[in-house]
């Protein structure tokens, strides 16, 4: 039967001083006034009932997800005792998915990406899924490049397997790191690049198999835990066992080298929401293009992102910034070097201010 | 006797969102960690017992004003029902003196500016205070311009009168409005100029024979008031008479047709702080040129004033911008532009919200 696992693991440091340690960017309305992991289960919920939709989150936002998706029976909310990068997360919700579901099919997605297109986004679902479902091996999405991001990964596509319901199945040639931008160009034009979506569909069967024959020690972990499952000693396994787990991504450690990997184009409007300024292209702007949200007022200011979760928030005359307020801290930082926001975030680590972190 | 008289009755919205209705520029500590109302009285304190300082201010502040002041005889606080621009108050305060003491003479202080040589600022309101005590008249110090100032009314110096330890008498030619930058420059240049302070110097008993020969209707409505004072009807005459006074400023209504008007050039560094970018003149900036307070976390920032107080403020690679943090308001303009604050004050009452004004 059909399963949707949806990874809820990140840090967020980029969302400060909205994210925090115990709040990550999933639980953040930062595109309408939902968080965005309650907009992915709502996403699913008209193509596969709760019982059988599994969030993977860390073991302290567990109670959190609950409260935020009460209609999951508690029990598919599974927590990491660590996060172990993704290869472990996918392995881990496969053997807890074997258990309940020997004939699992799963979809895996990103608790925290926006997707216009809804109604399409879940029949290119169904096309990987049965692609899966069909041929065995392992399926991931790629979105067609609109710009030449270097912010994420490529797929490189391979030879044309068949189409499915409208879509087209190739063979996934390899992955490709984040590239500089003259390389993201060239993909750009050339067509045969995808951006990489972190959004898979495999049989938990299959994917457990691939990682038995490239991981074998992380399968070796993986099975300790899948027995331990349903246990008196499966919370003591899963705390022992899981930070041991080999740190490696479900890319690079299983999808590239096994014997089937699959890819499928999608072009729905897609943002991974990866850094504040990328709220321009998940809200509404004004018509000088401020995106506000919370008791804003904004005298001639433009191109920008002013959001508060409670202080009156006033910026005059400003341009290309970000600011954002909570109730306790303030981040002012001009849109092109939001990426330096991590850095706020370690400076706040190294003086010790816990309480906004 | 020397009494002084510090004018504490502004208003302050351009230092919102620290300054506030019930908090007005001169209860902030803008320019060390004490306020500027509070450095105002410790500047003279050396000079002139607590006795005799008295500090005219809006009734809503008495209280405040008090608190910050334990040391002056609590009815040295006066209290204006209204503010009606600085002949009424200069007035009022001259009414109260004369009725402690017949033959005060007294220097007029603005509560809100920061001087830099004490000492020196010390011995010219002397030399001030002994023109007016040996020739009567009445008296403005005026400040040596160091910039083409567009924010500042000048004095144009009229003929030399005599020396006075050191300091050079003039008559008073005239008032200057403020000059657009192009005749600020030509002051500057000419040398005949001076930044018009709002210090004052005069007899109580000149003052009100000046403001009785060119303003008749203010006069009597002051005697009014002047009559009522120490009696039961104190109250009840000063909230219903206060808000009828004309509304004049001293500089025109008064001090530019007097029969002897006088005007002191002094040199001490001298701010009168009138908005947050000018806290750059009175506070020590880092080597990028930033000034912060409170707990503030700069990445690459430069050229900035960062206040917090009370929130963390993170400000990353911003240049010329001044960020304002309170406990639910925060502010963010670039320097430049800081004179639209005001804006944004009106801004707030036309929402109506009260609670951050």
């Amino acid at each position: 039967m059909l399963h949707a696992v949806i990874m809820a693991g990140g840090s967020g440091t980029r969302f400060w001083p909205a994210s925090r340690k115990d709040r990550p960017k999933q639980f953040l309305a930062l595109a309408a006034d939902k968080p965005l992991l309650r907009m992915t289960y709502e996403r699913l919920a008209p193509l596969i009932p709760a019982q059988r939709i599994w969030v993977v989150t860390a073991v302290d936002t567990v109670g959190l997800t609950r409260d935020l998706l009460p209609e999951l029976p508690p029990e598919n909310v599974l927590g990491e005792p660590e996060g172990r990068d993704t290869a472990a997360c996918v392995g881990f919700s496969a053997q807890v998915l074997r258990q309940h579901d020997p004939e699992a099919v799963c979809v895996i997605l990103p608790a925290d990406h926006v997707i216009g297109d809804e109604e399409g986004f879940r029949k290119s679902l169904l096309a990987g899924v049965r692609q899966v479902s069909d041929e065995g091996g392992l399926l991931t999405f790629g979105l067609r490049p609109t710009a030449p991001e270097i912010g994420f990964g490529y797929l490189h596509l391979g030879q044309v397997v068949r189409e499915v319901d409208g879509f087209t199945i190739h063979h996934l040639d390899r992955f490709v790191e984040k590239p500089d931008e003259a390389m993201a160009r060239t993909y750009l034009q050339d067509g045969g690049y995808l951006w990489n979506s972190g959004l898979f569909a495999w049989r938990a069967e299959d994917l457990l198999a691939e990682i038995k024959r490239q991981l074998p020690l992380l399968s070796e972990g993986l099975s300790k835990i899948g027995k331990a499952l349903g246990t008196p000693e499966e919370t003591a396994v899963l705390e022992e066992t899981y930070p041991t787990l080999q740190r490696i991504s479900v890319d690079f450690g299983v999808m590239e080298g096994a014997e089937k990997c699959w890819t499928i184009p999608v072009d729905y409007p897609w943002s991974d929401v990866g850094s504040w300024p990328a709220l321009r292209e998940v809200s509404l702007a004004d018509e000088a293009g401020v995106i506000s949200r919370g008791r804003v007022v904004n005298v001639d200011s433009a191109d920008s992102v002013i959001l508060s979760e409670g202080p009156v928030v006033a910026v005059v005359g400003v341009k290309g910034l970000v600011v954002v307020a909570t109730k306790d801290a303030v981040l002012v930082v001009p849109a092109d070097q939001a990426q330096k926001v991590k850095s706020v975030v370690a400076e706040l680590e190294r003086r010790g201010w816990h309480d906004v972190l």
